[in-house]
C-alpha cells in the first residue's frame, strides 16, 4: 500500500480481449449426446447422410398417381377418363404396376407407384364409381418428391462446427439418427475469494458480505455454452489461491473473483507469475481495471474484480468471447439500439467506461447507482462505451446502446 | 377426399396468432429453484430485501479511514499528519472509536470504523513510521459506499414478473437468499401421428419415413421455456387421437402434428370438435396452411402440418409466442437485418410465404429447397415474409429478413 501501483502495464479493453482470444484453444475433445438434448451443441464431425429423404419417390399431394400422358389435352370441359385400380392411404405401399388408362389414389407421403410419373391433385379431379375425372394434365413428376429430394445419401448436410438449432436436429432425425457427436462443454472452475466473503445460507458475521461473484459468474457461463463448477470460497492468501489454482487445473479455465484491496489483487498476480506467464495485470476500462488474465500449465486463468458489478460487467466483456470461442460457438452478436440521451453524464476517468442505462420512453438515462452495485446492472437495460477521451455526454446526443439480453 | 376441401375457414396469420394467443393463459403455479439455476426463470414474487447491500458503511477505496475536518487545508506541499492507530484487512472489524488526528489503514470493503467518516486514498497519503502524511483532503463521506447504498431493506429489488438475468441472480446472492420462486415452466406434451412415421433407431418399413417433427418441436420448446414430453407415436384414427388427447390433458399444451394428408387433417379436428372447441382449422400462410388450434377441457391443443419443415416454420409463428406467454417470458425480439436480394423469385400462392433464405455476401438468396424439405430450414439463414399479394420480387429489391438464431 501506500504509493504503490499493482498495474504496471494497463492494457486497453482492446489488447486486453486480444491477448486473451489468442490463448484460448477451442475444446477438442467430443461426446455423445441423444438429439433432443443437442440444441445448442456444437457438431464435432461432418454429418454424412447414410439414407436418402425422403427414402422414396412420393406423393407431395393428395390425389391420383397417373401416367403423365394419360393426362395430356384434360380440361375442365374436356376431362381425361382413367380407371381406379387401387388406393394408398398412408404408410401403404402397392406393388401394383400402373398400366396405361390406370389411376391409383394416393395420400400425400405415399411411395409412387411402379409406372406412376405424376400426381393429379384431388382438386382436379372427380371420382364416378369406379371412374376418375381428371380435368387438368399433369407433366411427369409433377406433384412427386423425388427420393433424395430432401437430402441425398453420401451428402454432408451439417458441417463440422455448425451449432445444432432446431432445424439441425430436424435432419438428425429424418435420418434416423438418434444421437449426434459434439463438442464436449468447456468445464470452468469459479471460485471467489476473501476472508469478507459468505457463502449463501450462513449468518454475515460482522464486516462481511455474501458471495455475489461465483452465482453470477456461473449464470453467465452457463448461458455461453459452458458447464461451471462453483467451488467454495478461499481466503486472498498466497497458499490459499495456489492450493485451489492446483485443485481445479483439470478444469479447461478457472476464473477467480475477488481481491478488492491492492495488496490482495497482487497475490493471485505472484501466484500466477511464479507457476505460469501473467499476460495481463489490469485493463484501462471502468469499471473492471482490476482483471488479470494469466495461463498456467496451459489452461487460462482469469482474475476478475471483486466488486460484483464490476465483476458482472468485465464478465460480459471477456468471460464471455473466451468461453464462447473455447466452446466453439460463435460471437455474441451485441443488440444494439440507437437513441438519444435522456440526460447529461460528465465522465472524467481517463479510462474507457461502461456505462449502465435505462432506456425510458425511447430516451436513455444512466442508471444512478455507482458502478460497484448490483443493482447499477440488474436494473439497467443495457449500457453504452464511453471512449477514453470523452468526458461529457449532453442531452439530446445520440448513442449507441448495447442491450441486456 | 374428391374436392371436399378440408378449411372452411381460411384465417390469415394474424387472425390465427391472435385467436391463439387470447386463448393461452400465462401458467400461475410456482415452484423454488437454486439461484443457480435459476437464470432465464420468471419471478413469482416481488423480491423484497430484507437486509441493506452492503450491510454496513464500507471504505470503497483502499487508504486511511479519517475525521473529514482533519484533512481539510491539506495539500502536496502542506500536507497534514495524522497518527496510524490501528489496521483493518478484508473481513476486519475494529470498535475504536477514531478520536481527533487519528486516521485507521483500511481496506476496500471493509466497515468504516466509529467516528470516521471518510477515506482518504492511498495514493494520496504517505507512511512515515506511526504517522501518515495526507495530502489531499477529502469532505465528509467521500470514498465511503453508505450501508444500503446498493439495496435499502425493505425496497423491492426484484419485481414479480421479472426474467432472472445473471445481475439478478446477483441480487439474490447479495441478499443471501439460496433460492428463488418462480413460475414453473409449461409441460407440453408433443405428439407425431400417422401409421407411416418411424421411431428413430428402427429400421424404415417401404413407404415410411423417420419421426422428425416431435425432436423439432421438443426443440424450439425446450429453447423457449418449455418441459416437453416426447409421447410415443400414434395413429392418425380418431380413437388413437382421442385417446391420446385425454393421456395427456394433465399437461399445460397438447401438440400434435402429422395428418398431412387430407383425410387425416380432418380427423383431429373433428376429436376436438367433438370433446372440446375448434377455434380455427386451416392458415392462410404458406408453408402452413394445415396448421389448427382448440381448446379441450381448458387445455390448447394445437394441430401442426405433418411436413417437417412446415411443422417447424409454423412452430416459429404459432408455437413460440404461444409457450412463451405461458412461461411469462417476453415475446421473441426478431433479429432482423435489411438487405438485397441477390436474384428474382416468383411466388403466386395466394397465401402469405415465409420463404426460407441464405445470406451470401450481404444479397439475399432463397434457399433452392422445396417447403416441405426439413434441409430449407436446417441450411437457411433466416427468412423472408411475402405478402398475399406479391407475386414477383426482384434482383436488387430490398426484404427484411428475420434471422433466425
Amino acid at each position: 500500500m501506500g504509493g504503490i501501483s499493482p498495474f504496471k502495464f494497463l492494457v486497453s479493453r482492446e489488447e486486453a480481449l486480444n491477448l486473451l482470444l489468442n490463448s484460448i484453444k477451442p475444446i477438442d475433445q467430443t461426446e455423445t449426446v441423444p438429439i433432443e438434448r443437442a440444441v445448442g451443441r456444437v457438431l464435432a464431425q461432418n454429418l454424412v447422410a447414410k439414407i436418402d429423404a425422403p427414402p422414396f419417390d412420393r406423393a407431395a399431394m393428395d390425389g391420383y398417381a397417373v401416367r403423365a400422358e394419360d393426362t395430356y389435352g384434360a380440361s375442365e370441359f374436356n376431362p381425361r377418363v382413367l380407371r381406379l385400380v387401387a388406393t394408398l392411404r398412408a404408410g401403404e405401399t402397392t406393388d401394383k404396376r400402373l398400366e396405361k388408362g390406370e389411376c391409383i389414389r394416393i395420400a400425400t407421403g405415399c411411395p409412387i407407384p411402379p409406372g406412376a410419373d405424376a400426381v393429379v391433385m384431388a382438386e382436379f379431379a372427380e371420382e364416378r364409381g369406379d371412374e376418375v375425372l381428371i380435368y387438368k394434365p399433369v407433366h411427369p413428376l409433377e406433384n412427386i418428391s423425388p427420393r433424395g429430394e430432401d437430402i441425398k445419401r453420401g451428402e454432408v448436410v451439417i458441417m463440422e462446427g455448425e451449432v445444432l438449432t432446431p432445424a439441425k436436429i430436424g435432419v438428425f432425425a429424418a435420418l434416423g439418427l438418434r444421437k449426434a457427436l459434439v463438442y464436449r462443454k468447456p468445464r470452468v472452475a469459479v471460485i471467489s475469494t476473501g476472508v469478507e466473503i459468505v457463502e449463501l445460507g450462513f449468518d454475515l458475521r460482522e464486516g462481511c458480505v455474501y458471495d455475489v461473484n461465483s452465482y453470477t459468474l456461473a449464470s453467465v457461463l452457463l448461458e455461453n455454452g459452458a458447464d461451471v463448477t462453483r467451488a467454495p470460497i478461499i481466503p486472498d492468501s498466497y497458499e490459499a489461491l495456489k492450493s485451489a489454482l492446483y485443485r481445479y487445473l483439470d478444469h479447461d479455465m478457472i476464473v477467480f473473483s475477488g481481491g478488492s484491496s491492492v495488496g490482495e489483487r497482487d497475490i493471485l498476480a505472484k501466484v500466477i507469475e511464479d507457476e505460469g506467464e501473467l499476460v495481463f495485470h489490469g485493463v484501462q476500462i471502468k469499471p473492471g481495471k482490476p482483471t488479470l488474465f494469466g495461463i498456467v500449465k496451459g489452461k487460462p486463468v482469469l482474475g476478475m474484480p471483486g466488486y460484483p458489478a464490476s465483476c458482472l460487467s468485465n464478465a460480459y466483456v471477456f468471460l464471455v468471447p473466451a468461453v464462447r470461442k473455447m466452446a466453439r460457438l460463435p460471437p455474441k452478436k451485441p443488440n444494439v439500439i440507437r437513441a438519444k440521451m435522456g440526460r447529461r453524464f460528465v465522465s472524467s476517468t481517463g479510462r474507457e467506461q461502461f456505462l449502465t442505462v435505462k432506456v425510458v420512453d425511447g430516451k436513455v438515462y444512466p442508471v444512478f447507482k455507482k458502478s460497484g452495485d448490483i443493482t447499477s446492472l440488474s436494473r439497467a437495460d443495457g449500457y453504452i462505451i464511453l471512449p477514453v477521451n470523452l468526458d461529457v455526454i449532453n442531452e439530446g446526443d445520440e448513442v449507441e446502446v448495447i442491450l441486456f439480453e
